[in-house]
C-alpha cells in the first residue's frame, strides 16, 4: 500500500461541496470516479477539510491509499484528461504512509473576493461577492487583527455545529484593495464551520455601519453567534492554500 | 434626439460575438433587449467593432441616439438590472450627436490571454487559452516588436473577408509573463478579421520552432495569409481598452 497527496483546484459553483453526497455532484465524488476509471478500483479520497457548497478553492488537498502501482506524473495527466473541466489536479506526490490530509494540516489560509464596483463583473459570477457601496480597506485591515492570536470563535461559528473544540488560532490576517476588488485573507491553525464567511460578513457589517469599530474583540469574548455580523454568501470564498509539515 | 456612449465588458463565451444574428444570442441583441425593456422603444445600438463568438471584451463601446429622456446614473443601473448576467454597462455618458462608436475610435486594445502551466485551469475555461509547453516570453516579446508601425497586413487577416485596405497601424505591443499566464498585448489604430489571433498563433508557432524567429518582417511582406502561423482560438482574446478623442 501506498500514499498520495493530490493537490486540487476547482470552481465551486459548479460542485455541492467537497464531500460525497447521494444525488448531488461534488468535487470528492467526480474525483472518485476519475480515479476508478484509470485504476479500475473506486479508492476512497480523504480531503483536508469540507468545503461547502459554491465555496472555490485554488489549492485543496487529499490523500489517497492504494495498493496499484502509480506513475504520479502518468496518473495527474490521466486525471486532467477524464475529469470534470471544473476540477484540476495540479500535483500528485507520494507521501508517508500514515499521512493524513486533514490530520496533518499545519495551516490553511482563505482568500474571501469582493468585487467592489457598482456593476456586476460578468467574469466572477459566483466567483467573487458582488459589493456596491465604498470599503474602506484601510479600516477593516485594521478590525481585521483583532481576529489574530488563540480564542474561542464560538461566534464566529453557524450555530448548528457539533464541533466541541471552538479554539482557533488565527496566525495572519489583511484585508487589502486590488484594484476593483477588497480581498481579505485569513490564515488559521484550523477554521469552524463557516468561520471566513461570518468574518467577512461582520467586517462588511462594520464598514457599513451596522456594527461599531472596535467591536470584533467584545463579539469574540460573548462566544455568542447572534453577535457576530452576518453569513457572507460562499460564492467570495476561496480555500487559497494548504500547508503541511512534509 | 440625444447620443449617449455605453461601456459594456461581457464573457464571451456566453454568445455568438456582438452583432445581431438571426437565432443566436449576442451582445447587441441582449443590450437591444435590455433598452427596448427600459425605454419602450427598440434603438439601435452601434457598436466600436464586431467581436467573435467567443471572444471577450474588459470594454466595448456603442452609442445610441434616442429622443427619449435618459438620466445616464439611473438608465445604467436600470440596464444592469435587466440585462443578461454575462454583460455589464459599466458608464453611460453623453456624446456629440455626430459620435459614431466605431468610425470615431481612435485606437483598440487587445490582450490575448494564455494559461500557461500542465493542467487546464477550471476558472479560465472558455477565458483563456491553455497551453502546455513551456514558453519563451523574452523571445516572443521581442518577436512581438516587428510588428510595431504601419503594415499591410494581409497575412493576418483571415482569407474570407472584404475589407480593401489592409493596413493598418500597430501602436504598441508586449507579450509578458504574469505568473501561470502569459498575456500578449496590442494596441492598433484598427484591426483586420481574426488580426490578433493570427498574430498570437504566429507567435505561438515561432514558440514550438514551426516558425523561425525573425521572420515576422517576411511574413508581413509576402501579404499572404498562408505564410502566417494558425489562428489561436477565441477564448483567449479580449477587447481590452477603446480609445476616442472625446
Amino acid at each position: 500500500m501506498k500514499n498520495y497527496l493530490l493537490t486540487l483546484m476547482y470552481d465551486g459553483s459548479l460542485f455541492h461541496g467537497w464531500q460525497v453526497q447521494n444525488n448531488a455532484l461534488t468535487v470528492q465524488s467526480c474525483l472518485q470516479d476519475a480515479v476508478e476509471k484509470i485504476l479500475s478500483v473506486r479508492e476512497n479520497v480523504t480531503g483536508c477539510s469540507r468545503t461547502d457548497s459554491g465555496v472555490h478553492a485554488n489549492m485543496f488537498c487529499c490523500n489517497m491509499r492504494t495498493d496499484r502501482e502509480i506513475d504520479t506524473a502518468l496518473f495527474k495527466k490521466s486525471l486532467n484528461a477524464v475529469l470534470h473541466t471544473g476540477i484540476a489536479v495540479t500535483e500528485v506526490k507520494e507521501v508517508p504512509y500514515g499521512f493524513h490530509a486533514r490530520y496533518n494540516c499545519v495551516s490553511k489560509e482563505y482568500k474571501y473576493l469582493i468585487f467592489n464596483r457598482d456593476y456586476n463583473n460578468p467574469f466572477y459570477s459566483g466567483r467573487a461577492l458582488m459589493y456596491p457601496y465604498k470599503i474602506d480597506a484601510e479600516l477593516l485591515d485594521n478590525e481585521a487583527r483583532d481576529f489574530l492570536g488563540t480564542h474561542d470563535f464560538t461566534s464566529f461559528c453557524a450555530a448548528n455545529t457539533d464541533t466541541e473544540d471552538k479554539i482557533r488560532t488565527v496566525k495572519a490576517v489583511s484585508f487589502k484593495r486590488e484594484n476593483d476588488f477588497a480581498v481579505f485573507t485569513v490564515e488559521a491553525d484550523g477554521f469552524l464551520y463557516n468561520m471566513v464567511r461570518i468574518m467577512t460578513g461582520t467586517l462588511l457589517d462594520i464598514n457599513s455601519g451596522k456594527i461599531k469599530p472596535g467591536s470584533i474583540p467584545e463579539i469574540i469574548a460573548k462566544k455568542d453567534r447572534a453577535f457576530a455580523g452576518v453569513t457572507a454568501k460562499p460564492c467570495g470564498l476561496y480555500l487559497n492554500k494548504v500547508n503541511y509539515d512534509l
